[in-house]
């Protein structure tokens, strides 16, 4: 049995990786097509062509919890499982999600430029409490913004596939066909919800109309799913009131996105859940999974490949 | 029966206090000296050369949480009960604190001068989860902190006059005594205590010095209570990792304080409650407490003069 692993991984986690597979034969490659004809695994990315010279192939691990990038058409349709890292980053996204809420609440931005002239610039500004957050999408990192949202005292809605299911510390659930009304009643709109065929340009000219116009829109998952075009118009006819971004349509940003220099906007680099502790849980669902797939066993987190994540 | 405001209130504030006196006659004055002689009560600072002309003066109200500007030791010897709002900016003080820590954790400052140069600046920063958190005082704001600080999956420490009653949210509590320990155990250390004669300086450079040297301190209440110089020091030598200061030593923060510039500081102008919910919470406690007074009944937020909150 031969698990390709791409990626750059230190000494230390190569045998770690190594010490999972116990008897499995580990390939570390820059090029996940190295020896792809004799790979029954594969962890990373494997480019659409390669799929048909992988006769072996039964599992790919997307060592990033959204799978977009790797799951391409050829691998949606055959029957090789695909896992992914979820749950890895959704701690440290909620962390980055609810701290992009209250600087835009309290336009912190406005208190540094203050800061770097010198000035007491005092000035009134929200406060969380009382307010209403709507999460669209209540994943991992969905579930532990709402347990946040509510230690803020705020009233937490949730938009997700299946609004049945239990969603703890979610005041109220839609559907996504009450779009309209979740996004009338937030004050603050944040997507935690992965990009699928489904949420591909979901917020476009009429979800921002839809929107308060005293509201913010949040998004730190992935960029896509807003419209970009729609979020700028939004953003510089006042029809929203400003926004946070972590996910981007385009990554790197490019530095003549007018994202950067809308006033109302705050800008970080697809940065929200890059922390040592992210990699770590990442790596132990990997180990996890490689054992698992040597020994025959049932994988963590397989991803249900029609619904995209 | 004659209560004196002080203060600045628009006419509907006016009206709604006069309301609350009843019978009582309610005097809108800009300088507390008119009518003294007079004054059953007053709302706002008397200053202590006043006190001696207010033979009939039996209540003092201070529109703010914090005491420490309005109890004069003339008023500490004095049989006059001093009432507060304390309570009333609890919430957004929290929430001010935790927007510095994330905003310390993850060096958001970096992040917006990324922005402004159009820069992806991508780097790898701490998440809160599984982190300690000591909170120097356990009040409104405290206790509210901790539950915003477990929600982030952090340890919660704290340290207050007396650590026997229940503080809900708080993993362990310390006394006085114990706060060496509840130093060197804290990732972020955040004052939310009022300034007293206890708390007046407790922070100098023993306390700084047994600090973690990744560790950031954040006072949201009350400058005064760190040394400055020492506050200073420590943030230079490296002691500390980082501070976030709503409240200072002297306010205005002087154009010319080396904390504006240093680059491990975040700071804000005492704003961290400065919120129309604060004003509206104070003015319910001053409604409440107009009335009660002039009923003869107990007052709320009486503060514990000796203790000075």
């Amino acid at each position: 049995m031969r698990i390709t692993v791409t990626g750059e991984h230190d000494e230390i986690t190569r045998r770690r990786i190594a010490g999972a597979a116990g008897d499995a034969y580990v390939a570390f490659a820059a090029d996940p097509a190295d020896g792809i004809e004799l790979a029954d695994a594969v962890v990373g990315h494997v480019p659409e062509p390669l799929l048909a010279r992988a006769p072996r192939l039964r599992w790919v691990h997307s060592p990033a919890a959204g799978v977009d990038a790797v799951l391409s058409d050829g691998l949606l349709d055959s029957d090789v499982v695909l896992t992914s890292a979820t749950g890895n980053g959704a701690i440290p996204l909620a962390e980055q999600a609810m701290l992009l809420v209250l600087m835009l609440d309290r336009d912190a931005p406005r208190w540094l430029r203050a800061q770097s002239e010198r000035r007491w610039d005092r000035y009134v500004h929200g406060e969380l409490a009382g307010r209403t957050i709507g999460l669209y999408g209540l994943g991992h990192a969905g579930l532990d913004l709402a347990a946040k949202a509510k230690a803020f005292h705020m009233r937490v809605l949730g938009v997700r596939r299946s609004p049945d299911r239990p969603a703890p510390g979610v005041d109220e659930l839609f559907g996504q066909e009450d779009l309209g009304r979740f996004l009338a009643e937030s004050d603050f709109v944040v997507v935690t919800a992965p990009l699928t065929a489904a949420t591909r340009g979901r917020f476009g000219r009429s979800e921002f109309a839809a929107m308060r116009r005293t509201a913010c829109f949040v998004c730190v998952s992935r960029g896509g799913i807003a419209d970009d075009g729609a979020l700028l118009d939004a953003l510089r006819r006042g029809e929203i009131a400003g926004a946070g971004l972590d996910a981007h349509g385009v990554e790197p940003l490019p530095p003549d996105s007018p994202f950067w220099s809308l006033p109302n906007v705050i800008v970080t680099p697809h940065n929200g859940a890059t922390t040592h502790e992210t990699a770590r849980r990442g790596l132990e669902i990997l180990l996890d999974n490689v054992g698992r797939f040597t020994r025959g066993e049932p994988l963590r987190n397989v991803v249900d490949k029609a619904a995209g994540y």
